[in-house]
């Protein structure tokens, strides 16, 4: 088991099955050189109970959408790993671009993707997994999901 | 004629004009390395009949989104031609952004960008067309429009 | 001084203080190889007088959006030196996404975010200083920011 997964499974966390797109024209990343570029990804059932569906923050609070958060960082996980084999791979966490639904009055997206920021900062600590970040709120996202992240992560070649 | 091009011509569709930007500021691509990082592109009148203005779904339908989307896609095209020179220099599509200019209610946003991500998949196949991508709500796009997509692309070197 | 920090002296602005993020999990960018992949940035006071908080256009004129782009451009280039020492290094200005604080009806959005590209372009010049971009519309921002920037640099190494 990989150094990071140790550290997912002393969190309680779980790799959920990397994610299966309805359609053949998509997937989950694409390397190029040393750079992964990642599809958005949502929080997908990723971590049991965490609410899957709503607007912040009509629908959702702030807590539950940093679990949100936290879970679409796990599907990226799952993501990664699938196409790297092995999470020890990463060399670093580079930017990730955080999408929260929003209604037009919600302004706390920070608080929100930390739910993702938090866990990828834990896994790699402060050299590697100190990232660049965009926090902004979207009109909608697909199936009403309350948060969508995507980013690039550079790769050890 | 390129094999893409060929191509796009047996679909019998023909690429527009590379776009022209109203301020010098700005252009359709660059290049850094084998990455070219592409402009946000719109339907801009690229395949005719199809909507160019309007909201996805109270203005628009998701078949004209899909549509528009499609007709932003050879948009996309026409400036990496216009930059390559010939569309068979392009490695990989990477990933897409695709922006619906959304209420807040429609969630459909997938098969909005489907109109593109087929495109290019079709054009290129699983193995160098299947790309990365996010398709997400925006509560406004320039001048209406319906769609609006950038993204990264790997070029031959 | 650098030929950069010159030209903007000799426009009257002066380069804020490097944003200090509330959180470590998060920094203002990395670097992969010559390519910057930057935050998202808002204005955050760095031309006085301009105006941090409101949506375009209901609160905040185009105008006034104009220079909170200008200024988000420049908390850009205070990162661009905290992390090079000197913004001479900057080799070019790759692509910006310039996101704007809206209202469903606001679509003027190239118009608000010229205020960062306008002041791209007058520092680094038709070759070095042209870039790829997006300028949209979001549901909202952090704190009720009327734009955040990110984006792409390539630097000489």
């Amino acid at each position: 088991m990989s150094a990071i997964e140790r550290k997912l499974a002393e969190m309680g966390l779980t790799l959920p099955p990397a994610r299966e797109f309805p359609s053949a024209n998509r997937r989950g990343c694409v390397q190029v050189g040393s750079i992964l570029f990642v599809s958005g990804h949502g929080p997908h059932g990723a971590i049991p109970g965490v609410k899957d569906v709503g607007k912040l923050d009509g629908e959702i609070t702030v807590e539950e959408g940093y679990l949100a958060a936290k879970a679409a960082a796990l599907c990226i996980l799952a993501t990664l790993k699938d196409h790297l084999s092995d999470l020890d791979r990463v060399e670093r966490v580079v930017r990730l671009f955080g999408m929260v639904n929003s209604t037009p009055d919600f302004d706390r997206h920070p608080a929100v993707i930390d739910g993702a920021s938090d866990l990828f900062y834990a896994l790699w600590g402060p050299e590697r997994g100190r990232h660049a970040r965009s926090a902004i709120g979207m009109a909608n996202l697909p199936r009403r999901m309350p948060v969508e992240i995507n980013g690039e992560f550079e790769v050890k070649i």
